[in-house]
């Protein structure tokens, strides 16, 4: 149904004036998340409370009005783009951290909690929440929970998914659940406080989430590993986790990154084909260099062409900064070109990363598209980035053939077409071939939370359309 | 619908002739689990492949049976207890370790392979499946799953529910999904293969699972601490979960346990009040030892009347041991008693172990009851066990009134009804109670994945009977 005056005096009344907005300025800005995708909302509210959530729901019921919940926008798939219109119920004004019980090993905050902010507090009791996204300065607990975030530490910690304890969300029709526990342990009946995560919006609003927190270890170090290809950085990342070692963290980077962030920021890296950051830690120096002795071993018997180990903060830094800038360096690497996010986290058994590694190469030849490979592949979760002409229909269409190539590989390989930035649009198609046995199964859950597909419709399994519609890019083909 | 002979030859179909059963002693043999429960199934199938529990569903669909499947028959709260009769798949043939990935960091293997069985071959790599609960002599891995078992190591490594990557299960209507992945991240939409976790058996039978596996520590050492009072016991541990040290394990005895264990087992432990063992675990000999003192030290200003600190596996065996047999120990503790798991695995968060456990005996000495109170304490997960005669109704009437009391607390107290163990029968309504919330959900999911009721009918959140139905003991009311 069409959004009225009638409707939006109602969610006034909730919200209060100074919280909702129509201006086209702002429901242009509400219409982006970090994905390639555009569509703006109808409406956008910023609830404080879990109530005012539940009532923003009771009259998006009554009226059968689209609902999309949004963090910080930094997804990269296109979950948090209102692609249907309707309301933005964007959460960020939530974002109290309510209780942190050190004693018992978790805290409570707003689904509008900064990643970052939530860990500055927690350090100060020598606690942390492990997922580190890549997005960690500006994305929100919330969203993390919606994707299953993780990031750099899963190998060794977990994904977000492992760290819900308990959560509160509101359902389509307003109504309020609190499922889970404050409990460590949990074994009672239906696991829904973590069924929420990863869902994307579309089975409820996550208000408050209960994590459990483990203490940060005391000491780390890295050792920088070049190489003269990709598959023989993967073999070697491959090699440590079999050795067994599972470090902290294991950057890859592939010779288009290492040249994009070279460009940008002044050569912090080594100029090679292909290199990775390797992290240990563990509570004493003994620990850590035992094992930052086994990663320089084995990166030597693996054909590297430089070992740089490294206690020193600053050197380390220098090389993590130049990790994370891949993303922003790739889009100036070529003027007027753009770097956008098609297949942009499969996730594949680590031992299937140099094939993985390899075939990307090959796709991008095959296709004439740039692509970037890198990313937290000790994990076997792998980041490609195409830098193309965003102008150019050619080039998203030889750049969605290539990605649909990759993601059929990377199922074969046994792996998945998202490890950690979920599905929303761009990979809801792919999605509902590599999981087809799970699709009715997930229709008809999905039937049972939200009969009337209210919830951030479109999303995920549902999406059937081109998954070129409505770009954010000026490809007039596609807008 | 009632079984006849035609049913039965469409299973006798499907399994063959061996591995079918409706003799009296097979069917009063399944119709125990380890509850206090006992309800005879129709007939017993032991089905070798997921096409066969396919099958076996079909036929169960078409005549509308209720079906229970089974694990080990370890359960302490009845899941397994076919209670509306019908078909019982007893899993145990299906105990195949498929294939083992060290590189990937995975284990593929059927829902009856015991769990020891399990971590003995993975071993033999460096690795292991943590969490260690205690039947895992007999346990079935389909079983923890199906109630998210756990165990000792929980509070350090998480519940099964941390190590689920993919899984194969069959629907009501005998479709086989397989959900999940092999892959160490997964963002792919719904966390179906997680959700089946905890499910006992009403959602789908599970029959295959990708567990993630993790590296063994090289080195561990354990301390025993002896205390006055429950209650100090209890402050300690919540001392040194505060410290901050997450130990590898930590488990409380209190005077009840003990004398049981002392007077079965020749006294290996020391005549007090209460009692810890705390386990810490690690890669070098720097980092236990470190651990170690850093908990003799808290105990030592935390009331311990004697702390003795131990590298010898033989003494720490012998402490291990005494622990694991409270459960049998008490069965023992006084001619003609028996021990029975009412209230028998609750999580409080770990802070309010002391005025839990002061609680738990107040209520006995109210109730006039025997309770054992031990458990995973430094998780907040407590076992208490009541030592009754249970051809008394009124021993019984009274033991439950002593349980909800405890169950009520514990939940005031923050908690859950059921740490580990699961809902089954015996706590469903507790359970109810604590969850009013989710109950809903709960109910729309089963109807989505079940819509006929023939999935473990009549447990977790279905129960409305009196849980004194159908006791396995001569207690003429209740039987």
């Amino acid at each position: 149904m069409a959004i009225d005056q009638k409707i939006i005096d109602e969610l006034e009344a909730v919200v209060g004036k100074d919280r909702i907005s129509t201006s086209p300025a702002v429901l242009y800005t509400y219409g982006f998340d970090s994905s390639i995708y555009h569509h703006n909302p109808d409406v956008v509210v910023q609830p404080i409370s879990t109530e005012e959530v539940s009532e923003i729901m009771k009259i998006a019921y009554k009226y059968e009005i689209p609902v999309t919940p949004r963090g910080a926008g930094t997804g990269l798939c296109g979950a948090a783009v209102p692609i249907m219109g309707g309301i933005v119920v964007a959460m960020q004004k939530m974002n109290k951290i309510k209780k942190i019980s050190v004693n018992d090993n978790w805290v409570d905050v707003e689904a509008g909690v900064v990643y970052n902010d939530l860990n500055a507090e927690l350090a100060k009791y020598g606690f942390f929440f492990p997922p580190s996204p890549g997005s960690a300065e500006a994305c929100q607990v919330g969203g993390m929970v919606a994707t299953n975030a993780s990031g750099m530490r899963a190998v060794k910690y977990g994904a977000t998914r492992d760290f819900v304890l308990g959560l509160t969300f509101v359902k389509a029709n307003g109504d309020i659940v609190r499922a889970g526990t404050r409990t460590i342990k949990d074994a009672s009946g239906y696991q829904l406080a973590r069924f929420m995560v990863a869902s994307e919006g579309t089975l409820g609003i996550i208000t408050e989430i209960t994590f459990k927190i483990t203490t940060k270890p005391k000491k780390s170090a890295s050792c920088l590993c070049a190489f003269d290809s990709l598959v023989d950085a993967g073999e070697c990342i491959a090699a440590i986790i079999a050795k067994p070692l599972i470090p902290a963290s294991c950057e890859l980077m592939d010779r288009v990154s290492i040249s994009a962030v070279n460009k940008a920021r002044g050569n912090p890296l080594p100029d090679v084909e292909a290199l990775i950051i390797v992290e240990v830690d563990g509570e004493t120096d003994e620990v850590i260099e035992r094992d930052l002795k086994i990663v320089e071993e084995v990166a030597k018997s693996q054909k590297s062409v430089s070992v740089t180990p490294s206690f020193d903060p600053k050197e380390i830094a220098k090389w993590t900064d130049a990790r994370k800038s891949v993303l922003a360096s790739l889009s100036v690497l070529k003027p007027g070109y753009v770097s956008v996010s098609l297949a942009d986290d499969m996730g594949v058994p680590v031992s299937q990363v140099p094939k993985a590694a390899k075939f990307f190469q090959e796709t991008a030849e095959k296709y004439n598209v740039t692509i970037a490979t890198y990313g937290h592949a000790s994990d076997g979760n792998l980041h490609t980035k195409m830098v193309i002409d965003p102008n150019r229909a050619d080039e998203w269409e030889r750049g969605f053939k290539a990605v649909d190539e990759i993601f059929a590989k990377c199922v074969e390989l046994g792996g998945t077409v998202t490890g950690e930035h979920g599905v929303g649009i761009s990979k809801a198609l792919n999605f509902q071939q590599e999981r087809a046995t799970e699709i009715e199964t997930i229709r008809a859950i999905k039937q049972a939370f939200d009969p009337k597909n209210i919830l951030n419709p479109g999303k995920a399994d549902q999406w059937r359309g081109s998954p070129l519609r409505d770009l954010r890019y000026p490809c007039k083909e596609y807008m």
